[in-house]
């Protein structure tokens, strides 16, 4: 009964088994193996964009801020939702590669508004030289609570940006997860839809570690790859990473994955909107819910085995109403019968 | 007949059946994994280290600047050979992760000696404020020639930065095929020949990609993993990262790949002995020779579709005589009938 | 009638000769001149700080950003208010100089209160590597709005950051200005207080350019003078810093101009006070006032050639009595006539 | 009898005056001043460059690593001497305004040859992603050495340096003492000779503190901006930065000095040339001589209180015949009496 985050479970079998097929032989190294190559035009194809720089790095985080280094210069400002990973999670990965730009944080919930971004864009506006100036929109989807932007949502976030001049980048680590729950294409929800740059993450959703960079314009492609070297994330046995990425997006498994991990969440919600007392947060659109449960219901489930996240520290009260906001995530892989003990177990 | 880098290679198999054996139910993220409570343990036993920090990442480039970073200032300057990896190779990513330190390059070889890095350390003596400050001294075992310091060539480098007050850091990329040419144990040719870090290499070595930074004294533990994570390379699903480490550290499979590895330069080196024209540069110590060999000796080879560097570009002159330049490595998996095709190519 | 900032006014005749008279014969460069070493003796004793090290630099932006680089890890956070200087002013300096660290905005006004840092600590409580780390808090004293920390509230500041087990550093580019204001001691508004570094400003009260950076502990100092001369603040011809510095603590110029700014401030609020629809949005405590004024105000003092800011743009709405809200400084230079004339052009 | 450096000098008594003229009423802050619009349009007139961006800052480090910062990414290496005041004497600035750029030393003098920086450049050729990518070279003018490039040799490098697609910048902290020795205009020593970018130095010429940075080309000029507030190197009084270039450039002061200075190395030259035993290293150029001296001689000098360097440390061997290596500067200020007196000294 894992429930604490989608980066605990194992990888898909079918990945395993592409990274054991890859061991074959000699392949050049830094990403100038054949399987690469596939995984480039895979990509394009895939996000309707035959033009795209594709690179891959190991961590979402490393996606992440590479972008950003490309897109922002050190005297700038990003612009993000106060809990997006690149803010809270990182531990200031982005200002370390960006040469110490700064994050500017846009209203007070994960989902920024174009209201709010476009207050937060004009704030930086009349301070000339002293204020940071200026940089990307960098939008999570779906994100850190578990919600999906729509289509019309992500262009009208961009749509300030490219107002003030600005680029925006997608945050995708959980790309798939959304993407299934909008039913869209890859391009409707990002270059259609004004993004610029794509954090597209597999490591979330059944690979053991790769994250795809995709700059649809492919300008920024020989600087990717040198700010990409000068961190450190320029594998030289590159061979491992594509083959996990390509087994991803053989036969739809990124988008079956998603659907599983998601179909998860639901049936978990369902479960959890009958135990008498649980408040869920938002109606689950990907695979995150975040729950206010009694403190009886997180006793019984703590002690029958279950893991997830309490949000606050857990100083116990010894009130057994008193409510503690939870936050539960499902993967591909965990089994209905896992989910079903869960509720059960907090039915009590 | 590959002979291009030790990078290119496959995997071990057992290193990619440790990976699979990993891949079972939910691991704990971020290095909490059960497995790498096992890794620690082991390397400490290698070591002979019963405090030493031990941290992994998935490149030697991650190693050798997040280690460098926790020993240098950004005001100082890392002493080095002109040949270093961390000065040719890395794209600027130890001034990167330092925060703009600079390399200080000592004599003219890949071998520092005593004499040449008491001469650097000292000429950055008078300048007070102004100059650089003295940082630690990086030494490359085995060399990106294909040479092998002694344990008391180490310890002479490193009594020189002790005498300055510094502290010495050992980049063991290749550090495997440089112990079983000497025969020694690990903590002979690290802790108590006075090294303070070493990036101990896995994946010039039979691994997918992993390499463990081990601090001997554990006060730079914390700060090790804040840069890591600051630097992107903290793994989520760490545990694939644990698995190869532990198959490479089990059975002494790491040891056994090396002396397969230097096995085969020797007798790719005694079998170019045999070839009319080539000149060897150095008598082999580990998995790297280089040769100088005639172009029309190359030409065979080339067409043959051997694969190795040439040190200079190839504009071809047309004199069959001429010497040009070659740096052949070998791997763990190479064959003996690949070397043996290789040589009689070279011999016409 | 300028009151758009103090740093537009002239210098002090004093400082101005004290110059000339440093203006003889050789002097030791980088800090080694003889003046130096008496403002060395007279801040210490102005501190009552007999061990505390002290260095000049040109600016305001330099004293804060090197202050807190030597104070603060480029994985920490620096805890201040959303209005500070270092975070509105300073275009990323202080995220270059510490090489990356974040800037956690504390509550939603100039000063912070103990609550709100509480809050603010301890929300970076539960990411373990994740989230960035605990760094200093820095205090702006005068504040941004004008306001004075009375020193039990700059005590009660430091007691949170010391909790956390954290520094703390006063933004003093008003030092002088609050100081008057409080009728305290310059130790019982820092050390005594719980502060550890400060920027003492010297450019905003009568110097054409200088700050001193005081440490309490010495044991930054060899740190700060790396970090100053790296970041290429170390004048050679310092003696022309020194000088400033000498005059402005000479025969308590220093505090006989703060106040002297004070009173203007004062005269000018209290002349507003009479100006029907001006409203005063503090009383004023240090050389800056903040007041929603008429526009028809507004347009009558501009017509008459007053000079100060606007807070919002200035669409012209056409209505007169829209209010607008403005910001006034006072320096020490500024004549009651100009004040004066100022305020009956106000009246109108 | 000061010739340690052309730094310890007294300012020039119009430079001063200078500043006292600017000292009335009140000045737009950070650049925005009216003698900074005179000082730009000057230096272009006296550059021959009605477009070209000027700025000013405070110290000669600030001035080149900004100028760098803006002409070098932080994955590629700028090219300069080895005893370049960039590599040798600002602790590391250069790397930290390029974000961790690297200095590739040329040659192993102080002035680098076409052969010896094409040498270099095309060494960086081959590694493709792995090594630091080329970068701009920086040319001092006049040397540390105390020597001149002439118009030519300037040439001759920046089409090396064009040849790879690269900018030339040069740091002319001595740039009146070179110009007034070639006798040639600005704009010939600069941009005719494919210079892009200029430290036009006035500290080690008469000015208390001011370097200007000038850019042909005018399209980094926000970008300098941008970077140098982030640096901390904008003035709030920015009045009296101005003032002191403004008056360098008024009835060509800049130009006497310079004449002065180098007049008043000529004749200790000459008076040197006639004192047994010492060598001179070259012949006099601009304002920096060195000169082997016999211990003897070196005795009488600082026992009769003279002030310069010794090269190499001085533990005295008691051999009165032991040459010691040594430097000595003169700047504008120093009088013939001084230096007849040091000649006599020398005669013993």
């Amino acid at each position: 009964m894992f429930f604490a985050s989608d980066n605990a479970g194992p990888a898909h079998p079918q990945i395993m088994q592409a990274m054991l097929d890859a061991n074959r032989g000699y392949a050049l190294p830094y990403g100038a193996d054949a399987i690469m190559e596939r995984v480039t035009a895979r990509i394009r194809e895939v996000f309707e964009a035959p033009e795209a720089a594709i690179h891959l790095v190991a961590t979402g985080t490393a996606a992440n801020s590479l972008a950003l280094a490309c897109m922002c210069q050190p005297f700038e400002t990003v612009f993000c939702s106060p809990v997006a990973h690149i803010h809270e999670d990182e531990c200031n990965a982005p200002e370390f590669y960006t040469g110490g730009a700064k994050l500017t944080l846009v209203g007070d919930s994960d989902k920024m508004t174009p209201d709010s971004l476009r207050a937060a864009f004009a704030a930086e506006e009349t301070r000339g030289v002293h204020g940071p100036q200026r940089g990307p929109v960098s939008i999570t989807q779906a994100t850190e609570r578990g919600r999906v932007y729509t289509v019309d949502e992500i262009a009208a976030l961009t749509a300030v940006s490219r107002d003030f001049g600005q680029q925006a980048h997608l945050d995708g680590a959980r790309f798939a997860n959304a993407l299934v729950a909008l039913g869209c294409t890859p391009s409707e929800m990002t270059w259609k839809a004004g993004i610029d740059a794509v954090s597209f993450g597999g490591t979330k959703n059944g690979c053991p570690g790769v994250e795809a960079v995709i700059f649809f314009d492919p300008g920024k492609a020989w600087e990717f790859e040198l700010r990409r070297k000068r961190g450190a994330h320029l594998f030289s046995k590159h061979r491992y990473l594509s083959a996990q990425m390509e087994a991803y997006l053989t036969d739809d498994l990124w988008l079956t994955s998603a659907r599983a991990a998601n179909a998860n969440c639901r049936r978990l919600a369902d479960g959890l909107a009958g135990v008498p007392g649980v408040r869920m947060l938002h109606d689950p659109q990907a695979n995150i819910i975040f729950a206010d449960m009694p403190r009886a219901v997180h006793k019984r489930l703590q002690d029958g085995g279950a893991v997830y996240y309490l949000l606050a520290g857990d100083a116990d009260s010894g009130d057994p109403d008193e409510l503690l906001p939870s936050r539960m995530v499902t993967d591909w892989s965990i089994g209905d019968d896992q989910i079903d003990r869960f509720v059960d177990l907090a039915k009590g």
